[in-house]
């Protein structure tokens, strides 16, 4: 009965959901809070109070005709004009309303400006290790996903293996940093030279490649690390971001995409974007919260804790004789999989009530991914099964 | 810059944009209360007061961290749960958690719905007059749209028609009751004839024909017009419901789609709807307001006003010399072109200040259609120019 685009997500999809049944299976046996399940990104950590308090505030007072209707596709011009105010005066751009198109979270964002872009056999390149769900976003509109491996301790994108696999299909390039599931921050050089790699390649060729940074974790970030402003080093960026995680909304949907006007084409790109939003079935972004949004675009939720929570695994590992980078932003540990087959330790790992995320699943064999927006107490309690289960290998 | 097929639905949809365009122009040109606007249907009775109430309640008192977070695709179980028997105690089914996926409206369920059934070439059937925007949910996988037209004056679906359009390819047909643009209510009689062909195919073909039900408009009816619920003739339904009109919530995007477990494939169907709702960008419906349609699932906007709005049209038009079917349900009404061409029908109507939109836009030449939910001014002022626009042809 299934068409075979969804039979193809399902049948790669089956290994991750078969962790989640276990887990619920383990949960039965062992008790909930002997399974530390660090398999999904889901914040833990409570949305910052101006949240609740906006909601209240607007849902009390505004007319609700207006607040829970229609508006432009694009979203509502003063909830995208404040949003565009807060980043100019955060990050030092040059946006407005025509900047920002409010879309259901950075995935609707990203499903938006793909529909806009490919044709069927396009390519879009990405990075490893990257969000396995970039994979079904591509093919939604019959584009390819090219994956350029890794080649770095530290995850940082292989810009030489950039430049081979851009062709003359290559219609886009995905970033997204903080990355998941790596932790990585790309510093303001490594923009400025992939920039200037798509710069050369429009001289060379004519063809624009344009950046899509997806950008989730932008508020998650430690110690003091600086996370540049894409459009700053490449002005063919659209911006995916989601509230998600900077106001533990993501069960909202709510987010936008930022689009400079000096993009190439931005004329055409522009109103093509809300058709997007429209025909994909999004129509447009919800409504209260695109509200609630503009009052809050400042705030951010308390990171203490998932840097807490963070230093306690990255020390905790790293002295087990784990071999880890240390995250620098998002709220995941990356470390090497002690078996060259990531898939088998995870399998292993089960047996000591751990539930782990093959690197495979972000193509990225040879590692495996900890979610740790977790409670603490989870985090405390599993070490004795991460050390078990080093050893057991 | 621009995708194929971004580029085939802006250059579709160029005529009703430019419309609103040239209503923006009017309304600086006359005054907006001297435009009339019916071109859009977005409801404009408040939400009932349960609506404000739960919002305030459940975002005043909930654990925010389980309440703005991500649950399951398919959404809360006891959302889900609490609009299954909303379902069963108003209609007489037997629904339960696993027959709803709750969804990004009705819009979003839709296309959740064909990206789980349709492969390209695939084709889905449509009675004209029908909403315009199905020919891009089904463009969207790559299906094709077969329109079988109108064959009556108060457009029940020809199903003669629908005999004949069903090919090898067919996957699904789409029914909308009570109609947007006609206000047509279908009877039990017709969706048993329906459903008997498709059973019929069946059991000739051995192909399965899904019905997708959809019914934004269900509890917008009028004159005690009985609205059945599709499920209980042909067990092979999609419900691609909305709470747009019924709450007056269409900004919120919060839908759900119901399957019955009779349904032909419902083991693989079933996991394929959340899969397909997740990586088509929507993830999961908004989460507050999973919360607040289930407190609020027997609850419905006082459909007074559109009746009222309904009869000064009906009744003022039709003296005037307009001929038009009575609508039993929605808030349009969808009179015969007084010119042959409708779109120069509506042309020459903005030089009374009415903005309507032309039949052609919903599957059928020689109609045009008004969205009646508008301010009992505008409808009231309205009236001399209708008098003028049928003189002036």
């Amino acid at each position: 009965m299934l068409s075979q685009s969804i039979k193809e997500v399902i049948a790669n999809s089956s290994a991750i959901r078969a962790m989640f049944e276990e887990g619920r299976r383990m949960a039965q046996i062992h008790g909930a809070d002997r399974v530390y399940d660090f398999s999904l990104g889901n914040p833990n950590v409570a949305p910052p109070e101006e949240v609740r308090r906006a909601i209240l505030e607007i849902a009390g007072n505004e007319d609700p005709v207006f607040l829970h209707g229609y508006m432009v596709n694009a979203g509502y011009p003063d909830s995208r004009k404040a949003i565009a105010e807060s980043i100019n005066r955060r990050f030092g751009v040059d946006f407005d309303e025509n900047s920002i198109i409010m879309t259901v979270g950075a995935a609707g964002a990203m499903n938006v400006a793909f529909k806009t872009l490919l044709d069927p056999g396009d390519e879009v390149v990405v990075f490893a290790p990257f969000f396995g769900e970039y994979r079904w976003y591509v093919r939604n509109f019959g584009g390819e996903l090219v994956i350029v491996p890794n080649a770095s301790e530290d995850f940082q994108p292989d810009l030489a293996g950039l430049e081979k696999a851009l062709s003359p299909r290559t219609k886009a390039v995905i970033i997204n940093s903080p990355n998941n599931p790596s932790g990585a921050v790309y510093p303001a050089k490594t923009l400025e030279a992939l920039g200037g790699i798509l710069e050369g390649w429009r001289k060379k060729t004519g063809n624009t490649v344009y950046l899509i940074s997806d950008e989730p974790y932008r508020e998650i970030a430690y110690d003091g690390a600086d996370v540049p402003y894409v459009t700053k080093f490449y002005a063919n960026t659209f911006v995916a971001y989601s509230y998600s995680k900077a106001l533990s909304l993501p069960g909202e949907r709510i987010g936008y995409l930022a689009v400079p006007r000096e993009m190439d084409g931005y004329g055409e790109i522009w109103p093509a974007l809300a058709t997007a939003n429209r025909i994909l079935g999004f129509v447009n972004s919800p409504s209260l919260f695109q509200r609630v949004a503009a009052v809050c675009a400042d705030a951010a939720v308390d990171t203490a804790f998932y840097r807490e929570n963070r230093d306690i695994l990255y020390n905790s590992l790293t002295e087990m004789g784990y071999e880890c980078f240390k995250p620098q932003g998002a709220f995941y540990l990356f470390p090497k999989s002690p078996l060259a087959d990531d898939v088998a330790f995870c399998e292993a790992a089960k047996k000591f009530r751990l539930l782990i995320v093959p690197g495979r699943s972000f193509g990225a064999p040879g590692y495996f991914r900890i979610s740790y927006c977790v409670k603490r107490e989870t985090v405390l309690n599993s070490l004795e099964s991460f050390a078990e289960a080093i050893k057991s290998v």
